[in-house]
C-alpha cells in the first residue's frame, strides 16, 4: 500500500546557521546529515559555516573513517548499513513527529558503539529513529563523529591546538549536544529534556561526558547498554609520546612535522598507525584510539569519582546474558542428554561445577544450564560495579539484565547488540528478533521503559513489574525475558563463584578479539 | 506484529561445491553471499573451491573495490547501500518461495547498474529481491562481479592469463548463470528459464552478455532498462598498451612487470590509474573500464550485428523519460505563467520552439510543456536505434518508456532509476515513489509484465493495454504513467526535431557527467 509523502509542502526549518529542508514518510518528518560542526584534523570543531538559501537534509552524511574494513558474517543476527567514510563527518540524523517551536518533546539522542574505533549513526539497521519516534512521540537525534585516531588521539604535547586531540570525538558529540540545545526546538524538541544513549562503545561515551565538565547542561539522563568498559579504560593514560614518535617515523617525518599528520591522506596515516601500534600497545602504552583523562575529561566515574554534576543525571545500566559468547555451543541445548551436559560444564568449570550450576539455577530459574557456559561476565561486572559506585554517590540509577533466547542456533542466549532492536522498536527490522507471542510484548515493555524514562526520569509503566531504583546495598535489576522479572542482587553469588572458577581475562586478548567480534 | 522468521528447521541446500543453510523470512526463503567463483586478478573466474560441512550464507559478500567513494546527496530518490569492498566479490544472493528441486520456477537474475564501474548487486534499497520473490512466485538472483579496472581491463598482449581481462566483469557474469544453471533446482528455480535484466550499467552488461558465445544457454530473456550505451561504448576499442604503460611508469615498474599489478594494493592502483588516465580518455584512447570487442565478445549489436543466438533471446527494452535530468526545473511548472514558460523554452530551443512544443503536445498529451526542458534524449536515442536493429534482425521485442511524475520538487519528471522500485514491488521501500491512487496500481502493471515475460516471454497480462512486440517500422511503445497507454512511433518526429534544435552532446563531458550524477 502507497505510503504517505511529502516534501514540497513541507514547512521550511531555520537553524541558526541556515535554513533547511526534509521531508516526511508516513507522518514522521525526517532530517539526515545536519551538518553540526566542522573541524580540522585533530583540532576542536567550531560552528559550521552558516549558509544562504535553504539545503536538503534528505541523506545521510558521511560516516567516519575507520582503520580497517569490516567483513560481514553476522548479518542475520546484527544487520548492517555501511555508508561512505570521511573525515568531516560531524553530522546527524533527526526524526520528529511534530515542527512546531513550542512543542517541546522529549529528546533521545543516540550516540553508536563500535568501541570507539568504529560504527557510524547508522551502522546497524536498527538505529533507525523513525518507530522510536512514531510510537514514543519523540524526537530522536543520531550523532557521526570522529573516531579511533581521529578522534582519540592525543598529541597536546605539540601544541596548543591539539589541546583535547586525545578527546576529539567526545568533543564532537558535545558540539552536537550543543547544536541540539540551540536549534531543537525547531523540531518540536525540548532543549532541556535530552537523554542520550548508546550501546558497547556508544555507552562509555555516555558515561564519559557525564565527566566532561564542558557537557553540563546539555543532556539530562543517559542510558548505558552494554558500554561500561572497567578496567579497559586504564589503557588510555600514560605518555602518548612513544606512539607520536614510532608513527611519525613510519611516515618518514620529525617532531617538528608534527602539523604534517594533518593534511596526508587519511588511508596512508591509518597504514602507519596499524603498523605501529600493535607493539606498543602489548607493552601497555598509550596508543589512542579511546578517550585519555585530562583537563576536559575527569575520568570515569568508578575510577576516578563521579563529578557533582554527573550525579544529577538519572541512569539506566545494564548488559545483555551473553554479550560476546559469539561462538554457538557445540551441541543442541534442548536436546543434549544430562550426562553429555555435566560433561561440558566440567570440562570448562571443574571442581566448582556442582556449586556453579546449583547457583545459576537460583540466579536464573528456567534457563538451560548450559547457558552458564555463555554467561557474560566482561561486561556485566564492570556494570555491576558502575552502579553501585554510582549509587553509593547520590547517583539515580535503575539496573536490567537482558536475557531473552532467539530462534537462532537452538535457543541461542542474547548476543551484544541483541537488545538494541527492541529499544528502538525495531525487531520488525531485524527477523531473527521476531519472535511469535513473545517479542512484541517485550518489545513494547522495553520501549515503554525507554520513553516513560526519557519523559520523566522513571522507566516504571503499567505494562512491567515495579522497578525501583537501586541502593547502594540493593541491586533491583529488570530481567528483560519471556517474562519480565525484578530481582535483587540476584547474581552477586554466581558472579563470585564464577570468577573464583575462572582464568583471568588477558585485556589485550580481549581487545583484539573484541575487533575482531564487533563484526558480527 | 512479529515477523515469521525460520532458521534451525530449515532444510540444507546441496550445491555443487558443498552444503548451505540461509534463512525464512515471512516465507520467503533468503541466501547471501554464495559464493559462485574465484578468481586472481585479471584473470578468469574458477570454480569456487569445495568445502566440507555447511556455511551459513546469511550475510551480504563483499562488492567490487570502486575507484572513486560516492558522496550521497540524492538519497530522497535513489536510496542507497554501500557494502565492504573486496576484489574477491564473485558471490550472489537468491530470494525464492520454495526449495523443493522439481519446482521449476522462474529464475531472474539482476544485474546492477553504476556504469562498468560503480554499484553493486545491493547497492539500492529498491534491488531487494524478497518483493519480488513473494510476489511473483518466482526464484530471484543478484549478482556482484569485479567492476572498472578489474573488471574491464586489457592485459591481453601481457600474456594468455589475461587473454579476457578486458571483460573480466562480464565473465564473472558467465560464471555467475553457469552456476545457476547447475544449482539453482535446489533453490526451485528452472534452469532452463532464466531471465536477466539490469539497469542502465546492468542493461549494457546484459547487451553484452548476449554478444558473448560463452553465455549461450545460460539465460533465455532479456530486460534492458535504460541501458543501451550507443555510441559510448566506441570508446572501449583500439590499443590497449597506452594505458598500460602509463599505468606501469606511474607505479615505477617496467613493462616486464605486468604481474605486479595483480598483487599491488587496489588503493594504489587505482590512485595510479586515476591520476593517468584522463589524458588518454581526452585523447579518445582506450582506458578500460568497458567491455571491449574481442574473440570473446562479439561488440554491442547495432553496431556489429546481432548474433544469430541473440536473436533467440525475447527481449524488452526502455528508458524513463527525464533520465539524466538531475537538476530540478529553475521554476514550478505548475504555477509558471505561459508566458515565462514560453520564454524559458525560448532560451533553449530559440526558433524550434513552436514546432517542438506542438510535436510534443501529440506525443505526450497531457504533460506540461515544461516537462519538455527535461525530456531524456540520451537513453531514449540509442535504445530506440537497438530496438529497431533488433527487430530488424528477426528478435522479439517489446519497448517501453516510463513517464511518470513524482511528488517532488513540484511534479519531476522521471529520473535515471526512477523505475526499479516498480520493477522489484519495492515502491513502499522508497518513500518519494509512493502516490496515492496512483502508484500501487502502476506498480502492479509494471511487476505484472516483468513476471509473466520471465514466465512466459510475453509481458501482456489483463492490468494493461494489449503490449505488442516491436516490428522494424512499427515501434509499439508502452508508456507506463499515472494511465498506461500503447503508442506506435509516438516520439519518431519529436526527437528528430530535438536533434536538430540541440547543440552535439560531447561524449567525454557525459562520461564525467554521469560519473557525478550516478551518484544521485
Amino acid at each position: 500500500m502507497a505510503k504517505q509523502f511529502a516534501y514540497d509542502s513541507l514547512p521550511i526549518v531555520q537553524t541558526k546557521a541556515g535554513k533547511l529542508r526534509g521531508y516526511q514518510s508516513e507522518g514522521t518528518y525526517i532530517f539526515k546529515g545536519i551538518k553540526y560542526a566542522k573541524a580540522e584534523r585533530f583540532q576542536k570543531p567550531v560552528d559550521p559555516d552558516p549558509w544562504e538559501g535553504v539545503i536538503e537534509t534528505a541523506s545521510y552524511g558521511f560516516v567516519s573513517p575507520m582503520l580497517t574494513q569490516d567483513n560481514p558474517k553476522g548479518e542475520i543476527i546484527v544487520p548492517h548499513r555501511y555508508w561512505p567514510q570521511n573525515e568531516h563527518c560531524q553530522n546527524l540524523n533527526i526524526w520528529t513527529q511534530t515542527l512546531e517551536t513550542e512543542a517541546h518533546k522529549p529528546v533521545l539522542v543516540w550516540i553508536h558503539g563500535g568501541g570507539f574505533t568504529m560504527g557510524s549513526s547508522i551502522e546497524q539497521k536498527a538505529y533507525n529513529g523513525e518507530n522510536m519516534s512514531k510510537y514514543g512521540d519523540v524526537v530522536v537525534v543520531s550523532v557521526n563523529h570522529r573516531l579511533n585516531i581521529l578522534g582519540y588521539f592525543d598529541l597536546s604535547p605539540y601544541g596548543e591546538k591539539y589541546a583535547d586531540s586525545a578527546n576529539a570525538g567526545q568533543e564532537d558529540l558535545i558540539a552536537a549536544l550543543r547544536w541540539i540545545k540551540d536549534n531543537i526546538a525547531a523540531f518540536g524538541g525540548d532543549p532541556e529534556n535530552v537523554t542520550i544513549f548508546g550501546q558497547s562503545g556508544g555507552g562509555m561515551k555516555v558515561s564519559g561526558l557525564m565527566q566532561m565538565p564542558a557537557a553540563d547542561g546539555l543532556f539530562h539522563k543517559g542510558i548505558i547498554m552494554s558500554g561500561v568498559a572497567g578496567d579497559l579504560m586504564s589503557y588510555s593514560t600514560g605518555d602518548s609520546q612513544p606512539i607520536v614518535q614510532a608513527l611519525l617515523k613510519q611516515l618518514g617525518l620529525t617532531e617538528d612535522e608534527v602539523e604534517k599528520l594533518e593534511t596526508i591522506p587519511y588511508y596512508e596515516l591509518a597504514q602507519a598507525y596499524n603498523t605501529v601500534s600493535p607493539a606498543l600497545a602489548m607493552q601497555g602504552l598509550y596508543v589512542g584510539c579511546m578517550p585519555k583523562p585530562n583537563a576536559f575529561y575527569k575520568g570515569e566515574g568508578p575510577a576516578y569519582g563521579f563529578r557533582d554534576h554527573a550525579c544529577k543525571i538519572p541512569l539506566i545500566v545494564g548488559t545483555v546474558f551473553g554479550e560476546f559468547a559469539m561462538k554457538p555451543l557445540p551441541f543442541n541445548k534442548e536436546e543434549i542428554s544430562e550426562a553429555d551436559l555435566k560433561k561440558a560444564l566440567q570440562e570448562r568449570f571443574h571442581e566448582h561445577t556442582d556449586a556453579l550450576t546449583e547457583e545459576f539455577a537460583i540466579a536464573y530459574p528456567g534457563k538451560s544450564l548450559a547457558d552458564l557456559l555463555q554467561l557474560d561476565t566482561i561486561f556485566r561486572c564492570p556494570a555491576k560495579e558502575f552502579i553501585k559506585s554510582f549509587a553509593e554517590a547520590g547517583g539515580r540509577v535503575y539496573s536490567y539484565l537482558f536475557a531473552l533466547e532467539f530462534p537462532y542456533q537452538h535457543k541461542r542466549t542474547a548476543w551484544h547488540c541483541a537488545d538494541i532492536p527492541y529499544v528502538f522498536h525495531n525487531a520488525e527490522m531485524v527477523p531473527v528478533c521476531n519472535i511469535p507471542d513473545v517479542s512484541d510484548r517485550l518489545e513494547e515493555q522495553i520501549f515503554s521503559a525507554v520513553i516513560s524514562f526519557a519523559k520523566t526520569g522513571d522507566p516504571n509503566h503499567p505494562g512491567i513489574p515495579q522497578w525501583p531504583e537501586t541502593t547502594a546495598d540493593d541491586e533491583a535489576t529488570m530481567i528483560f525475558d519471556e517474562v519480565c522479572d525484578l530481582r535483587h542482587n540476584f547474581d552477586e553469588k554466581l558472579l563470585q563463584m564464577y570468577r573464583d572458577a575462572s582464568p583471568k581475562i588477558d585485556l589485550a586478548d580481549l581487545m583484539a578479539e573484541m575487533a575482531d567480534d564487533i563484526q558480527h
